[in-house]
């Protein structure tokens, strides 16, 4: 990758999040009536839902938080942030329980909970990073308590409440791997003191129970001590979760500089990619199937947009990390493809489902699922990593990259 | 609709039925060594998932049981279906509170409940056929006790069970368009006393909570009294859905001889095949949305096989009962995408799920959702009404037809 590169992908990922995902969320998201955020949006921004998804209240208060403070102190910037706290503490939790929803109306009143607690991992981010940017204990103490509420709610043996019986207990990748992401966040935030435990505890569980390196693979389900399932939902893989799981990895053996984990990131991806990218038509597939047999989910093969964001960063560190070409291709063969497929050329912002083909299935920008986090934290991300990497090649250290 | 046609049409259901799709299923999915059914297979008919889905082992047994009773007493079609009874009776029912299960092991070993009640509907209907074909008094009794229990889940205001809170109530097209296939089977198996009078209810709760002439469609999922709710979930039409309540609404007409379920259930079709079928590359929708908004399941415009099964007996029905012209052209559309794209040539039966252009998606014959149900029900009454209007011309009473 010659420094022209690391020019032109500087100005796509920077300047694509600052003059258009950041500013088309703002423009199009913010309730000023009913507080937090309508993400559920059209093409061209209009509000097709008004119910509010959990997760995103939480994860664009983070994104707004962490450039605050990690870019620039604009107050444009920490305003909604303070908006989304505001929402998610007066809406987004059960005073029944203490458990947060998934899914509340524009209102605020409950519509959904779900069996895991991703809604308290995505929430402990933002009060954490808010709490970074407003120096306010408060927040910094609802924090610590969502990261341990999400962590209480894993069984002793790291299993979520059951939507099935007991016959065939399964435990799923996400858990450990978004553990990671979340600690490492609220690591950086608030100095949580438990974030290296629960990064050890999860590393180690993903190398025992899901990194299969006869196959190979990382699976997405199996059973309590690793077991694989030969069942339909045990024998799906999820290229892009993993992949996400992989530069988490990597991102704690660059803050280690531990070179195992370097390997096992790399490990994670090389296997991932392998399974994931499509050769006939480009871009990553959604699910495989472990034996290569039809997979339950009948839309597998489609492209979604937050994978190729994921990708996108796995690849740009591996290749950071290791100076191996190969991330280098893998990252231009993914950055390429993502971004002659999803970009709304007309409208902002991405596209997030298309067919296995490329072309469109629908072309809203957001809905419970898909909102302002996978891109714009690609964006920023990718972004320091050049930084870096220019940075090291301007001293002369670059030898790697 | 010529009597060629009618040869023709004849030939491609009762051969399908009795030289492909029956033959495909007795030979590869009957456990002789745990009893019931395995129905996940892939395209060769090989087992690729040993679990069993209860849905299912009740509707197999009901076709076999019912081919005994009304085409011919063939002993090879009564024994498997005493054997899906024996599994039905033996493990798909919860002793702890009577309700069905939706997923067992090869075993027979539960995995998972579900909300709704289906599993009893499904199984009700085995055991009213098998009570028929055997004269088993306790089968007969069985049947009333399942669907019994299939309409006392529903509450007084025909919700099932909550997924979610209580703040949106909605309710189901589902749950009285089963209401009222359930109940004529029944009423023709068992004689079940309660069945006009559920068909009747069910009838009219969709003529005045889902049918909206104004729009012009039926709605899939509304409020407690047809409030249409303007939400991903509440704008999701579901043609295939509709249009096999469509044709259960013309088969109690044609039973009732009442031309105003005639009308009924044309409006229901007419309206449905607009919202389903797809001008572009033909077949049926899977989803659309009511205000043409992205539809929150991104794979909505895939093809799967059972609408396109609903939408071939609803036609045939449709064209049968009013002689209208366009119900004979609608019958060919989806007659002739269906067989240029559903079946295997190779290894016999149909794929269940095709991308929208009519490519593949995923080539297997059966999952936990995909069995021995909507296509040979589908053989055995188009065979069937053919057979009638070929009887009818020979009278030379068939100026409809």
């Amino acid at each position: 990758m010659n420094s022209n590169r690391i020019e032109e992908l500087v100005s796509v990922y920077r300047d694509g999040l600052f003059q258009d995902v950041l500013p088309f969320w703002l423009e199009h998201c913010v309730d000023r009536e009913h507080g937090g955020f309508t993400f559920c949006l059209g093409r061209d921004g209009s509000v097709i839902d008004t119910d509010k998804g959990v997760w995103h209240q939480g994860r664009f208060t983070w994104l707004l938080s962490r450039l605050y403070n990690t870019v620039e102190k604009r107050p444009e910037w920490l305003a909604p942030a303070k908006h989304g706290i505001d929402f998610i503490s007066k809406h987004c939790i059960d005073p029944a329980d203490g458990r947060m929803w998934f899914h509340v109306t524009r209102e605020g009143r409950p519509i959904r909970k779900r069996r895991y607690a991703f809604s308290e991992a995505f929430a402990s981010i933002a009060y954490g990073e808010y709490a970074r940017a407003s120096a306010n204990a408060g927040s910094a103490a609802k924090a610590q308590t969502l990261f341990d509420n999400f962590v209480a709610h894993r069984t002793a043996a790291g299993l979520a409440l059951p939507k099935f019986t007991d016959t065939r207990p399964m435990k799923s990748f996400g858990v450990p791997m978004i553990t990671i992401g979340v600690a490492q966040e609220l690591r950086d935030s608030v100095g949580l003191p438990q974030a290296d435990e629960w990064i050890d505890r999860s590393i180690e569980e993903i190398r025992r129970d899901f990194m299969k390196p006869d196959i190979p693979c990382v699976m997405e389900t199996v059973g309590p001590n690793g077991e694989i399932i030969d069942h339909f939902d045990g024998r799906m893989l999820f290229p892009g979760h993993a992949i996400e799981g992989a530069w988490f990895i990597l991102r704690e053996a660059k803050q280690r500089g531990d070179e195992e984990l370097v390997r096992m990131g790399c490990s994670m991806l090389d296997w991932m990619w392998q399974w994931g990218w499509d050769p006939e038509y480009g871009g990553l597939f959604y699910y495989r199937d472990v034996r290569d047999l039809p997979v339950q989910e009948y839309w597998h093969d489609m492209k979604f947009w937050w994978p190729h964001n994921e990708a996108i960063i796995a690849t740009l560190l591996g290749y950071q990390l290791t100076g191996n070409e190969k991330y280098a291709q893998w990252h231009s063969m993914v950055h390429d493809w993502s971004y002659s497929h999803f970009p709304d050329r007309q409208c902002g912002e991405w596209f997030g489902y298309l067919h296995r083909d490329g072309s469109m299935s629908v072309d809203l920008k957001g809905n419970l699922w898909k909102g302002p986090f996978h891109l714009p934290r690609m964006q920023l991300f990718c972004w320091q990593i050049l930084a870096e990497m220019r940075a090291a090649e301007g001293q002369g250290i670059g030898g790697k990259g």
